[in-house]
């Protein structure tokens, strides 16, 4: 899995009938600390998260393994919102 | 998924037959903005995407998980076309 | 899919017994123009494509998904020889 | 399946339900001597690995193949505590 | 599939129980020259490889293709043993 931060929202008419309902949101990688890495790319939430949260992402066939998701045409999931990171026995990020 | 610009097409003759009657189209993943960034990949198109489109696409066994690409040879698919994004609560991207 | 062209082959005699028979090629991912990126991978053809064509090539467990390779150990696969690329509508490849 | 380093911990309130009773570590790949290479990313623990452990990971569906991750949204395990690695002849790390 | 040089070995002692009895490689991919590129992973052997090698390794799901990986963690096997590679027309590596 990924840390991520959700930077955005899109917002599609034309799509696969399977995504209807579903929100898609734009995520960026983040390193231990919380600190956005890389190029931003799109999960399906399943928590109910928001832009600004950080988060856990699935890729790949795990992500089509929540109830929402299940043989759907995605690639990556919101699987669950961090509340803290903790790196060699510090606490590097605790959500406010 | 990633964003991605839709740049060209492709035309084979010699191909797997599960591949007849698919259009096959160019893009390149994009930035949050829409901004072309990284190689060239070709993804089957589901929704009649046009060059210029931007659109979502879906990599891997995630690709397979729509009717027109159900037990297909390929791994990645175009199945959303973006109307918009909006990034950090101001839209950065709405389809002409 | 990812655009490559064909630049070599490879041969082993000690091989898992599914890969018998198979022609295992060496190819190079291009741009849009079919110009050469990034590092070599090896492929197996199921269209009878030579050192110089340039293929669309497809990874993962989608790779499995011709005839010639269900159940195989195999993660990409050549199924599909390109006549033509076309860019922002011009036709930027033609195979001579 | 990767050479990986852990390097701490991630707490989730708001999780998919399979996610519950799951360690979920922060490791970071290593290169072959164990010095830490790469952005970070997150695995399920399945062997009781802890902080500053040099174990390895395996990605993708076959990150569901443990008894613990099956059917379950995540897309990297630890599935090995490494106890010594040798390269070219030479131990190159043991586990102290 | 990827071309890979065996560079050392892995032992340990805590992992998954379906990892008993198997052998897993530290390798590098190499270009088709056979020269060595980028970060070290680890694969099963299954044709009995050994250290300097130069092979064939195949990673995600179809990893789990052979009889040796069906249904285990793992996401990169060894499933042949390189003799000669061909580029352009040229031979560029023939096994000693």
């Amino acid at each position: 899995m990924l840390i991520a931060r959700v930077i955005g929202t899109t917002v599609s008419t034309i799509k696969d009938e399977k995504l209807h309902g579903k929100k898609l949101l734009i995520v960026r990688q983040t390193d231990e600390f919380g600190e956005a890495v890389g190029k931003p790319y799109v999960a399906v939430d399943t928590v109910d998260a928001g832009v600004g949260d950080l988060v856990l992402t699935c890729a790949g066939s795990s992500a089509r393994q929540t109830t929402q998701t299940k043989d759907t045409p995605v690639d990556a999931v919101i699987m669950s919102v961090i509340d803290s990171l903790e790196v060699d026995g510090k606490v590097v990020f605790r959500k406010s």
